[in-house]
């Protein structure tokens, strides 16, 4: 075991306040550490990385449309000024709910209020050879890495001469019909239309096919049938071939099996059919819902475990409107989060707590450019007014007036040029010592 | 020997045209290809990355000023529209200059033309342990790597409970009192001064160094005594502890050797003390200078190879004003370039070819925020109207529109808020798929 675990962490400041330690800085964490700024709360915030990421714009990173720090904000500047709260890049590793300590990578730390909002991750479904192959997009690094992967592909794709070697490195095959999957399809389909065969003169683009595949009956499966239909319409106006009640059976990083279908070459097969809660060691079985998620009551509180509370994606309320689970969307952990900072100060202060409860605000999805499905509770609409208002309240949802300001700029520049600036392959050249030593043996013998 | 080299580069569209080869897409290789647009040339650019590089501005990404898209160029989108060029993402191994022949990495192609521009590279002098352990500033990758660097130190730095330890993750040494270690020493300086107290209220900064050593007794050794003087006082401001007519002797990744001094305890030894040429194999050693520069004539012709031509960084014209090579800056490779496009042109025409000649347009290193100096032929001055002459001239130089307006708000951005925000610590998730599936196994273990 890490021997930085027999350590308190260190250089947090003495407050003599309750503690609060927080797992995770998606949007239910970062929203309860912003409601708890300058409280009578000391509040630590944990996350795996140094900044919260915009996961409804992942997508935009994958197709080169945005750069990763547009949707990335640096976890530090949010709390600048704030000494009540602390955060710390850190992975947690196991809870003592009855010690009530939390075990981490860079030490352990006393709570008096633990809140696990660690999120999801992507689901394979037991499925090795799609996990081993496949990319999933559920992080801003993973996001770029598709990106690169895709303008790796094609740079090789033109150095073949036979048009049977090329296509496995041009097809795009996507798999889950969800929002992610849809907005994937649609930008995937328009780098096609306009911008690679620019970038690309050589190539032929007609036969370079972009497949979306759904396991289900239709697509965006939570959002109306006026949203499905026209998102399915707009899919296919853009040249995405849609394959609806179709299960990817396999793949072996070329071919992608499908149930009763022919198979498809490609090398490139993003998986968004699915995801599951994130873990933590340390709980019993019996605090686990079947698919993961954890088993809370209408505080969002563990069961039998009063100063543990678990948000979002990862919680489970039974015995309500959803028996499986809220929906795993930005609104519900932000809503839970809010209802949560209310009950801390009501719980110090010896009042009753109250209940959390879903205020649908509706959902909504980008196919393309001008192209969107809206589903308000009162009204639905689609096309450009629907995109229009997708802009908006994305705009608006974006944390900090610079990245407002620089995502706006670059929405109107790509919209104007019809061509994402960001066709770069770069990474940072992050080499281990012990193999940079290697390198440069090689390199001199 | 990779099995590729045996076929032509495919897919290269047959123009029945001279045919040009560039080797490099920096300042000259670019420069070069855009003058033969749409000319009776057929240019094929090859470069290891798809994008060209800004170097002038790698500190500005070290130091988290600007993203690597903000300096980075998509090579393709330079030339859409342009048949007569092609770009290939290839790594050129070998010239047979007999045969006219240029080996890569994705096959080979016969030129007519075969020009050079490979730029230079870090140099170390030969010392294995700075090679290893420092961290060089010669690509945009290097740039986003030192800034990855040095966020991770941090986030290090205030997990360890004592002073002493952490000191080796916050200071920072700089080797090299050129325009590069210059405007690094400053850049970081202000990070320490206005950024960092604030991302890291726990940690006390009034300890940590950055310190800038330079072997010779000035720092710009390029510019004038004015500019050198300066630079120097502005950076004393700064509170950066600068070492004059000190050699690094050695490092171990932890201290810092020098010669008659106490070491320096850094874990972040930025090494811009020095470059070479890069290499090519397939010329014998009278090709060369002894600092590794090819010896062209005044056409930057090799000697006795007609068709073969060198540029910038990598050549050396003996005889005239600069025994060791003209200054291995931007306005040398492009003004080459330009005059090498001429004689092209001139070449096919049977016409006289006409020789380079240097005219030094002056130089300029920014210090900080509001404190350059710019030595210009006929004027030389310092202070905030260099600092932002050192703005305008860089602005303009950046290629495109986009790029020129992103870089100008967010330096607009940075000077009213103070605070460059990309502060964050992303990689691509980028895994050897073999590496991937041990993961996923450990994982399921």
């Amino acid at each position: 075991m890490n021997p930085l675990l027999d350590q308190p962490i260190p250089n947090l400041p003495n407050l003599n306040l309750p503690k609060v330690v927080i797992v995770g800085a998606g949007f239910a964490g970062l929203k309860l550490a912003r409601a708890l700024r300058n409280s009578d709360f000391q509040v630590i915030l944990l996350d795996k990385n140094n900044y919260h990421q915009f996961q409804p714009l992942f997508y935009q990173v994958a197709t080169a449309g945005l750069e990763p720090s547009a949707i990335a904000f640096p976890l530090r500047k949010i709390f600048h000024g704030t000494p009540n709260v602390s955060f710390r890049m850190a992975e947690a590793e196991r809870v003592d709910p009855v010690a009530k300590r939390l075990y981490t990578d860079i030490g352990y730390i006393d709570f008096d209020f633990l809140v696990l909002a660690m999120g999801a991750d992507t689901n394979y479904f037991g499925a090795k050879n799609i996990e081993y192959y496949s990319s999933p997009m559920k992080t801003v690094s993973e996001a770029l890495y598709i990106r690169n992967k895709i303008i790796s592909n094609y740079e090789r794709a033109i150095t073949i001469s036979k048009m049977e070697d090329r296509k496995s490195l041009m097809n795009m095959v996507i798999a889950g019909g969800g929002p992610t999957g849809v907005e994937l399809a649609g930008a995937m389909a328009e780098l096609r239309n306009n911008v690679f065969p620019k970038d690309y003169p050589e190539l032929s683009f007609k036969n370079m096919k972009v497949v979306l595949i759904e396991a289900g009956p239709s697509l965006l499966a939570a959002m109306s049938t006026e949203a499905q239909s026209h998102a399915l319409a707009y899919l296919k106006e853009l040249g995405v071939e849609v394959l609806l009640s179709t299960k990817v059976q396999d793949y072996d990083g070329k071919l992608v099996l499908l149930e009763g279908r022919e198979p498809i070459e490609t090398q490139t097969l993003l998986w968004a059919a699915g995801i599951k809660p994130n873990r933590i060691a340390g709980f019993d079985q019996i605090h686990y819902a079947g698919n993961g998620r954890m088993l809370v009551n209408e505080y969002n509180q563990l069961f039998g475990l009063e100063s543990i509370f678990v948000l979002g994606d990862q919680c489970l309320l039974p015995g309500g409107e959803f028996p499986k689970g809220h929906p795993q969307v930005a609104q519900v952990a932000i809503q839970q989060a809010k209802n949560l900072s209310r009950n801390l100060f009501r719980l110090v202060n010896g009042q009753e707590l109250g209940p959390f409860s879903y205020k649908d605000l509706g959902s909504m999805a980008t196919v393309g450019r001008k192209l969107a499905v809206v589903d308000l509770p009162f009204i639905k609409f689609q096309g450009f007014f629907a995109w229009l208002t997708w802009l908006f309240v994305h705009l608006m949802a974006i944390l900090g007036m610079k990245n407002k300001l620089f995502i706006f700029l670059d929405w109107s520049w790509n919209y104007l040029s019809f061509d994402p600036s960001l066709r770069l392959l770069i990474k940072p050249k992050y080499v281990r010592a012990s193999e940079r030593k290697e390198l440069i043996e090689e390199k001199s013998s």
